[in-house]
């Protein structure tokens, strides 16, 4: 009987396990702390950032499936035992979630909404005529699975598409691909609208500090869904208060939640979002770790495995 | 040489004027007040709320041009002279601008952002884990041009889609269509995300009062991107005081700009837009008008004929 090790704070776990054991009736479902002791037998963590340690002290866990696409909660604990799969979250839910959120957050400053939040606090009916979207250049950093799903989601509707990545990406239809490091500025250059999908890497930490974020056109707006650690906030804040970016959607922060005493939360023409860009399914979420735990147990390579030498 | 009488309050003549000539550069643009005499010969207005009786005042005019979708500002006018043919804007870039918005505005009802919003003037970082696309019933009220472009907007992101009109229309897939009156109390108690798209007519002034309103499923959203007479302000605002409407996105209103003192401006969950949904671009509508009084000079029905007895 498949064991399942689940760990989720603050959530109830009940509508994991239903779901876990609609698609897989014979599942053996532990929620933490009722994790048994380490030598029961084989079993799979499916978790969210876990107590540093947890996973070490469990030898008989045979793989780690993170309950979201980012796995910082796990690689940032010093104990974890290194010689365990680690695997992505890549349900069909999530990159529903990420298509929604991208091409809802272009339009939105596409068409001014951010601007017209901020007036409206003031009573103050300003009109903005924004440029037709064959005329706005949208530039995703990040071209993984979630970056190609929002790339399709935007061209539908006209935009300009580029993306960046570090290495190189299979094409995709209507999208330009620019890939490297040195690559990097001429893309922010040429970019009025940027999508941040990137993982949180030592290389992506920091990655948008304020002589990068100058790079932008005059005007331009900002979007992060990835990770909080990509952009230097302070730095993000002084562009936006000298215009030089017009508007930001923030979905993600280096501490989350956004603590409440933080300068952000009243900056005008920003949007703050909890999180909640993509949000991993627990019905399409328990497709994909039983689907993957049988692809393990066949001997075959699991989907979305965590490369350790990338960090994602 | 065809003579237009170009009139629009409050902005520059210059990209109308520009855009005309680029796309026949023989046209006469004349720029209210220098409109010429009655006698001077056929002409065709191109205007935006002109004066009552203005049009009247040139029986030289062969037909009328709206700058908008909407011609109820000029059908408000008791003096309009009866047989001159109204033509409402049908270009490109407003249907481009309507299916942005729509498919924006569906996005930020179906995530939560306008509670969000609200919650981000507390600093209040609240969750909300927003269904999927598949499982919210999006209804468009109206289902002209506009409201074709609309749909098809939104079908790719997995909604359901129904739509309702006074009288049958052509099918557009995966759009569940509904016509007729005694259509309508159905509809509403059936969709989750509604979208008006109506003109404004005597039979939709008000439609959406009180009781209808309170067909809608509990924790309902509202956009109105028509026409601002469609709802009754006074019960929107208490539907959605009361919880029973969560959230809306208005960009029409009976009286614009909305006054300064009215009391929606201050609402929570609720966006005000100012009557930005679809506008017409200058580029693409040039090419409109200009094709348009080729199909009049040639004895052709012009695209989009006001038709006196539906009222659009």
């Amino acid at each position: 009987m498949t064991r399942i090790l689940f760990y989720l704070e603050d959530y109830s776990h009940d509508i994991w396990r239903d779901s876990l054991l609609k698609v897989a009736p014979g599942i053996d479902f532990r929620s933490y702390p009722d994790w048994g002791t380490p030598d029961d037998g084989p079993a799979y963590a499916f978790v969210w950032e876990p107590e540093p340690g947890l996973i070490a002290s469990y030898p008989n866990i045979r793989a780690v499936f993170s309950l979201g696409a980012g796995v910082d909660h796990l690689t940032r604990d010093p104990n974890l035992p290194p010689e365990v799969p680690i695997i992505r979250m890549g349900d069909d839910g999530l990159k529903e979630g990420m298509a929604e959120f991208v091409a809802m957050s272009v339009l939105m400053h596409h068409r001014g909404i951010p601007s017209m939040i901020t007036k409206q606090k003031n009573k103050d009916w300003g009109r903005f005529f924004a440029k037709a979207a064959k005329d706005v250049r949208v530039g995703i950093l990040g071209f993984g699975a979630l970056g190609r799903v929002a790339a399709e989601a935007l061209t539908p509707f006209g935009y300009q598409v580029a993306a960046w990545s570090r290495t190189p990406k299979n094409p995709v239809e209507d999208v330009t691909l620019h890939h490297g490091s040195d690559r990097l500025d001429d893309f922010l250059a040429n970019t009025d609208i940027l999508v941040g999908l990137l993982p949180s890497t030592p290389e992506t930490q920091g990655l948008l500090d304020k002589e990068r974020l100058s790079l932008l056109p005059e005007g331009a707006s900002i979007i992060n869904a990835g990770r909080g650690t990509l952009i230097d906030l302070d730095a993000l804040k002084a562009h936006m208060e000298s215009g030089h970016i017009a508007s930001a959607t923030l979905d993600v922060f280096p501490e989350e939640p956004l603590p409440s005493n933080h300068p952000l939360w009243g900056l005008d023409n920003l949007i703050i979002t909890p999180h909640i860009a993509a949000i991993t399914r627990p019905d399409t979420a328990a497709e994909y770790v039983v689907r993957n735990i049988a692809r393990i147990e066949q001997g075959d390579a699991p989907e979305n495995l965590l490369d350790a030498n990338r960090g994602y």
